[in-house]
């Protein structure tokens, strides 16, 4: 099978990285092996210093919503073009934390950001590249936040008001219900019972490539 | 008279830091002493480290054209928010040692990046912000590069083939001859007959602000 781009997708504390670890068991099933991990923003040394000031701001300095835009597209051109597409075309699986519809969701849905903006970015970033599956896991702000306070400090984005991450969480869903490429988890669920949805929801996808 | 927004442009080596100490006399002259120097890409703490990045890169990582871009508005966003909008509504006349002509002029002529995208990102940034007046000293690379090379080593963009920078002095020589805010100075001439020019240029302008 062709070397696929798989994404898993999330709001804070939605239990991504047990996911991937979910994900990764279910492909070595499937003798699936030779795989490439990724995280957004990041991957690049220039990706990983943008989501250092993305992440942490700098001197306390006022971020504007366009600076931080710009700066998570320039991350994601840096990481598709010297990281991602180099993998896919030596025949590895790449695995992403985050990728595209993070912006979508964080940027378009969260901070109401111009949809016309966001479009022309992606297009002139992305082109017609996008993951081959997405794995969105879905859970509530207050569970997903109560988790990631439970993991130690927050990060700037994380600090955002509880009506932030519900606008975030509606335009996940309302992008995943309209692209079949992306496969919703209740990640509400006890964590094994994720780790099965995942394994099961990967097994059939695999079985409808072949 | 309201604050003004005053940006120099031009190649390396153009002489801007003598242009703008000529700026700077001819406008104590007439009694214009509330300044704000600004430089792009930098001017702010996050703007200072896009602008390391985008000068020395990191890692010997290829940094793409479209990450630059971004870069450098991201960068634009947060000078013009937190310090040149601030300071002219304080009072203050701005002083940019370059400005939005140089992403123009080096992306757009000199990258050839696409238009469309570079509209959309300087509306998106930008909206009807421009500067007041733009003095663009007009050099040959060939001068322009010598003059830069005596002054030390050179950075990642002053690397660039001489038909980057031939690309470059054509795109700034057609938009300031597109826009009256935008006056040309013959920045071959000897230093003196250079500051000269641009007091001149300036006490003309002055005048007709009145």
């Amino acid at each position: 099978m062709k070397s696929k781009f798989i994404v898993i997708e999330g709001l804070e504390g939605a239990g991504k990285t047990t996911a991937r670890d979910a994900l990764v068991a279910e492909l070595q099933r499937h003798g699936i092996t030779d795989l490439v991990f990724t995280r957004e923003p990041g991957g690049t040394p220039l990706a990983e210093k943008l989501r250092e000031l993305i992440k942490q701001g700098i001197d306390d300095e006022v971020i504007s919503d366009r600076a931080e835009l710009l700066m998570l597209y320039a991350a994601r051109v840096q990481l598709v073009e010297n990281v991602i597409k180099p993998a896919l075309a030596r025949g590895c699986w790449v695995i992403g934390d985050r990728h595209d519809l993070s912006s979508q969701a964080y940027q378009g849905g969260g901070r109401c950001m111009d949809s016309a903006l966001m479009t022309t970015l992606r297009q002139a970033v992305l082109g017609d590249f996008t993951p081959d599956l997405t794995l969105y896991l879905d859970v509530t702000p207050e569970t997903g936040l109560q988790r990631a306070r439970a993991r130690g400090a927050l990060d700037r984005i994380e600090q955002e008001s509880l009506n932030f991450f519900h606008r975030t969480r509606e335009r996940y869903l309302a992008l995943a219900a309209a692209d079949a490429d992306i496969r919703t988890i209740d990640a509400m669920q006890p964590l094994e019972a994720v780790s099965a949805d995942i394994r099961r929801t990967l097994a059939q996808w695999l079985k409808e490539q072949q």
